[in-house]
């Protein structure tokens, strides 16, 4: 069955079938708009993210249950890096009309079972025909207590800066992809990446966090939106940058030099922070507590600027900065 | 200059500084996420639509400023279709990298114009590049008290069917710019609709619509979901579709029957609602306040189905029911 048979409604009514709604869902898919009860005394927390067949995904390399779970993914993130808890979302798709319902039957159940593991909603969304590739843009809104979300703009000169989990996974599994070796644990990163919101919830909560982002467009780009809006610098270690076992078994294959990825690659999906070091054991112990390591790269300096260390203590001079839409 | 030489996070700086902030946003623009303040006891509406360049529109027609306007007011048309306040909107877009700079600078200027004649501020999105054409895709979020909202299921037996303005202007405008004829007021209500905000806002405070929608797929289509949502059916009348000088002037150049396109062309923007009898007068005020025509054009029916009756006092078939994105 095509979708081009099916029709737009039909479609309608097969992805409110797999809508799962809470309780703070007064209407969900099937009216003009959605209505949602917000709880009260927070602040809601909204974020959207398009992925472009050709510029965010290659259907040659990924399922479209992955995709689906993938395209949540990456909006969840950024509500993560707000210390907020995800609650509901809706999805707009351009599809080609010779697409097969079973694709998308397939990208709606990874979207929600995604979802479903956060306990975050699917509300509404729109559908449209698309006359060339696949467009997904998704819309994630969340919530949080007013002083404890966190901004990217809250560094002080002496925190410490961290990361969860490793970096460069994400780039060396799509340069994997892209030689037609698709296996392991950097591909699964780069294309089911999960996103940290209960990381990112047990830091605001603990208060353990001054500044916040996720790393999408590669550490030194992101941390450079930390940098700029805290207006601060900061100097970080190389040698303390985590790296993956299956990233040191498999990095040779990217043919960039050992840093490139985990500096510049993006799509890590980590959370990236800045906290005052007198909160060096409770961020171990929350982390400990979500199984996820934790690990400190450098500091906050009053001077501007980021200086990157090299193991032998000599300055290192990154190649690309990160990822920028548009430039070339 | 080109998209590809000012770059993603230069096109975000334009940006924001277009966005004006109402005082219920916390974080606007250039965080991972936006914050915002939702009303105490309301309920917030969410909505998403989105535009696909060949599907939606072509940028032969449109300049960018009114491109930028419609995109805006075509979502600000949903949260009216539920009596809701818009507040804020978020804006994602696909662009081609040899878009220019002053095509954006002009979308966003149309865009936000928009939103501040309807006090909606602009407060996230995200830009990527496209390989293949123009997608722009809008959430936009409002409010309103829980019991004050209108869904398309509360119609009931007995109700008059009423619309705002008139229908089949933008049909016609559509048909009259792919001849050539790009003048007037049917081509300005294609390109420029002016969503019935407060005429959706009025109706909802004054309890005066038991069920509403806005009509965006043609008369036929939007009133058949509240018909199926309501468990009712209905019987309107051709002779009281209310029609505009302009399309009685020039509908013959579209070489279609008087009735195929107020029934089934869509994209009309008006509202489309139910209202006991009882309201009529409140209605009739309400509406004149607000300077917009409002017309009943039938009645809410016990019996299932929608009947079309001509002047002639005999059943209209009509040959198309409206728009459905896949269906050819």
């Amino acid at each position: 069955l095509k979708l081009g048979e099916l029709g737009e409604f039909g479609l309608i009514d097969r992805i409110s079938r797999k809508a799962h709604l809470s309780h703070s869902v007064r209407i969900g898919i099937g009216d003009d708009a959605a209505a949602i009860e917000p709880g009260a005394g927070l602040l809601t927390l909204v974020t959207t993210d398009m992925l472009v067949e050709g510029v965010h995904f290659d259907l040659d390399y990924s399922d479209p249950i992955t995709l689906g779970r993938k395209s949540l993914a990456v909006n969840l993130s950024d509500i993560a890096a707000m210390g907020g808890v995800p609650r509901h979302f809706l999805v707009s798709m351009a599809v080609p009309g010779e697409t097969p319902v079973e694709f998308m039957d397939a990208f709606f159940e990874g979207m929600v079972s995604l979802g479903d593991d956060f306990g975050v909603s699917l509300i509404g969304g729109d559908t449209s025909s698309s006359p060339r590739g696949l467009v997904v843009s998704i819309t994630v809104m969340g919530e949080q207590t007013p002083d404890l979300v966190v901004t990217r703009s809250g560094a002080r000169p002496g925190d410490l800066i961290w990361v969860t989990g490793t970096l460069g996974d994400s780039a060396l599994g799509l340069a994997l992809l892209k030689k037609g070796t698709g296996e392991g644990g950097a591909v699964r990163r780069h294309l089911d990446p999960i996103p940290r919101v209960r990381e990112g919830i047990r830091l605001a909560e603990g208060r353990l966090a001054s500044a916040m982002i996720d790393i999408s467009d590669g550490l030194l780009a992101d941390l450079g939106h930390i940098l700029e809006l805290s207006r601060v610098g900061a100097r970080i270690c190389l040698g303390r940058l985590p790296l993956s076992d299956d990233f040191l078994a498999k990095r040779d294959l990217a043919g960039e030099d050992l840093f490139s990825l985990p500096l510049g690659g993006g799509e890590d999906y980590e959370l990236l922070f800045a906290s005052s070091p007198e909160n060096t054991s409770a961020i171990q112990t929350a982390m400990a507590e979500t199984g996820t390591a934790c690990t400190t790269i450098g500091e906050i300096t009053s001077l501007p600027g980021l200086s990157i260390v090299a193991e032998n203590g000599e300055e290192y001079l990154p190649e690309k900065q990160g990822y920028n839409h548009f430039l070339k």
